[in-house]
């Protein structure tokens, strides 16, 4: 088993009103070094066999991103022992 | 400014629907060798000054994971040049 | 053309805190009456047919919920003349 | 106490690929009269008060909904006994 991680976010031009609401909460927390906030997705595929790149940038493209309003990267995170 | 990552997902003994109907999905578009799908959250923080990763980890607390059904992670990304 | 919607909330007992970002950003929109914020999903689901309440509940249990940590509702609005 | 529901969706042009993903698999748990699922946000918000549809609207447009991609509704149901 091995693991591909989809991270999907909102284009930066596009107002994220989830992330401004964890920002604008911050100061209440006494915390203020903080510029932005950007909530995004982080799909985590186990493949039963390799780690399969090409493959699940086939899935993001269908199933995981919409094109029009988001990025997505993918990638195969080294954890521990190649899988 | 500096970024850090704050990778909120469902703790794996919590089933994940969402995740589960991506797999589902996947056999019509012709793709087999997937075991599972987990859909969790990406949330990207901006400090203004260095990265700090306990105020992250301060924020994912209070804000953003719940520690009954979710587990996080915190990490500073090396994207190019030191921020 | 008809559309159930299934309406799916974290339990009561269970934190929500994304909700709880919103309701700790208000005070700083000058905005204190509000006692708690709760974010959950609403499905639309359109059947070709007649709206099946049945169905849209299998599919809930199945795909949208999870029933350790949420609940869900299902409805079919009356918009406007019956479709 | 006081209950207002705001429901946030995508536009109607807006692809929803998560949605997508749940219609996508329903042929395999032998669903086949499902045109179409669409999957958004319902959020309650709870007034110390009177609900207040006004302020709600106000609390939408600011911090829950993103009027480029998203369209909102307010509501106040009616359960049981008036609030």
């Amino acid at each position: 088993m091995a693991r591909v991680v989809v991270d999907v976010m909102l284009k930066p031009e596009i107002l994220d009103p989830q992330g401004q609401a964890v920002a604008d909460a911050l100061p209440r927390l006494g915390i203020s070094e903080v510029a932005s906030v950007r909530i995004g997705r982080r799909v985590e595929i186990e493949f039963t066999g390799e780690a399969d790149l090409e493959r699940a940038r086939e899935i993001a493209d269908k199933l995981l991103a919409n094109p029009v309003i988001e990025d997505f990267a993918v990638s195969a995170p080294q954890e521990g022992p190649a899988a």
